[in-house]
């Protein structure tokens, strides 16, 4: 069903989308102001619309931010570069948008189409094609499913704007991409994946940004009860496309190891447990991918590890990551449709470099107790 | 007066481009065979029109390559890039071109927009931006009197193209670019400086595709007359906006340095005198960019450094250059338009970090005798 978006759900949806951001995905502050700024200037709620009830040729071009989230988080992002790429792609394209999308879940990524939608008086499309937040473009169920990224759009913050066009070749597209980012300062504005409401009934994760609400919403709802907001959490994902939730370690970090190479945030983070003696490492590029609790993988990229602040289960970023800090580390299940053979052939444990295969965090890993 | 280009004039032409070309603007070879092959494959001359003659609303869109000279010689490019790279700016303009252009003189840069020519049925206009070759974009008269490079078209080995919108600010489209072209695997295929006939009568250094092929001719006639080419180069010379040739140095190549750093060729080349004493050294970032003879200056940016070789005086372009080579080298005074402070600004010396200011090769160096 279609709801209605309005500012006083953007706390809620800004940390729910930071939690599936899996560490990357942006800033949520960041994107939350933006977008109460635009609502509130334009004077507008938006309209999310239910992927199932698209009609099938509705045209939808998805819009984000791009950049390693280290540069992102010291630029104030002008609020006119998501909807400068959305026009430059209509403009190569010669055809308008009904709608727009997210491509990825996570703080900033989630925000940039309702930034887009309120500025533009546009819908927005209840779904992404990530179901979490991954590092390169190509890492889309839309492109596993069929869809190709290209033509793309991007725009830099002084206005500069890019069309790409490397036809089916979706990871190229990416590594060009990229490299113009590089050099538009590190961080820049896209529009890509433009499809057809049928194409996203097939290709799409399905309600991610109804999703962040109700995440978002059930840590704030348990805080507020005095209750453990993890299980508040766990609770919310009952019976979603990301039904198990486990608590991978509970501690505090103790290293960061962290670079900007080639765009992206690159890195570990190491942390001790309670008890002194088990440690947990995360190696992460701009994204966690890889949870290892004294050597043993305890959640692998696709599922999703989120690092969340110790008493209010506040989801902290991996550029936000610190020594001290006191954490809660849980595994989510990825939905099925991100476990495919060929969605593992995209964004499975291979493509980070990773040895390991994957495997259910249900099926690996007991949440700890202590 | 326009005049008709057929495949026999294609040696001389490329030779004579590749004497303005500075070292730079690639190998002449490549350049004349991919137009041989157009010209065959479409039965075809090429009509080149004066830039006097042109009419005022007439529109033109100057191709070229750009990369690093290195990387270019190491790929047989593909004849369809350049016109792919006209097509995406065409179809971004929304207007289709009349005529196409040089944006440089060069082995391959004065080819490209012939290849464009025979390939699409298109005139070709008998002028350039730069009047020798420059490695950077904003490198233009087209620009530095008042001509946006931007919006431009890149097309890469595979089919991919891009487009880059980055306003009045030409350096700005050059940065972009030049990152782009080094993901594309360090050469691009490019359409930029769209323009009108009245513009080009305003900005563009005139008949240079006349007077490369003047030059060429003049060199091969001199050596089938067993004269001296470099006096049949001086000789045709005399008269056009080029008119001083001065010889700076004859010896034999003992040094060079050659590295491909972030899409382009630096380096420096030494070269030693016949009477043993005496050492000129060229330094060159693509072009040849200063020539000092015992350390002081007898050369330098925007006058023209050639390498000829010494008996033949065909032209050595930075990337031939090889140990043991016998050379005379020559300096050529560019033309007025080329010599004003706003174009100094622009493509002066200190414009490639060199200290000595510019002083005209006319003034500052008598021809060497031995």
């Amino acid at each position: 069903m279609s709801w209605t978006l309005s500012a006083e759900h953007l706390t809620d949806l800004a940390r729910g989308a930071a939690i599936l951001g899996t560490g990357g995905g942006g800033d949520p502050l960041i994107g939350r102001s933006l977008v109460e700024q635009a609502m509130r200037e334009h004077s507008r709620t938006v309209t999310v619309l239910d992927p199932d009830e698209l009609d099938d040729d509705i045209f939808v071009i998805p819009t984000a931010q791009m950049g390693a989230p280290t540069v992102i988080v010291e630029q104030i992002p002008r609020g006119t570069g998501p909807e400068l790429a959305l026009r430059a792609l209509e403009r190569h394209l010669g055809r308008t948008a009904d709608a727009t999308m997210p491509i990825e879940c996570g703080g900033i990524n989630s925000m940039i189409p309702l930034l887009v939608a309120a500025r533009a008086g546009l819908p927005v499309v209840d779904a992404d094609g990530m179901g979490r937040a991954f590092p390169e473009l190509q890492m889309e169920t839309f492109n596993i499913y069929g869809i190709p990224g290209s033509p793309m759009a991007l725009a830099g913050q002084n206005g500069e704007s890019a069309v790409l066009d490397t036809g089916a070749d979706t990871r190229r597209m990416e590594w060009l991409a990229r490299g113009l980012t590089v050099r538009l300062g590190g961080v820049a504005h896209i529009a890509e994946y433009a499809m057809t409401g049928e194409q996203i009934k097939r290709t799409a994760v399905p309600r991610t940004l109804s999703l962040a609400l109700a995440l978002g919403r059930s840590v704030r709802e348990a805080r507020e009860a005095h209750r453990d907001p993890v299980r508040g959490l766990a609770e919310a994902l009952t019976g979603t496309l990301y039904s198990h939730l486990r608590v991978l370690f509970r501690g505090k970090a103790v290293d960061v190891e962290r670079r900007t190479v080639e765009g992206f945030a690159r890195g570990k983070a190491r942390f001790a447990g309670k008890d002194g003696r088990s440690q947990l490492e995360l190696q992460f590029q701009n994204e966690h991918l890889v949870a290892l609790v004294d050597g043993e993988v305890r959640c692998v990229v696709p599922d999703l590890i989120c690092v969340l602040e110790a008493d209010t289960a506040e989801p902290i970023t991996t550029g936000g990551l610190r020594y001290g800090q006191r954490v809660t580390v849980v595994g989510i299940s990825a939905p099925a449709l991100m476990r495919t053979p060929q969605s593992l052939a995209v964004f499975g444990p291979a493509c980070f470099g990773l040895d390991h295969p994957f495997r259910p965090v249900e099926e690996i890993t007991s949440s700890v107790r202590t």
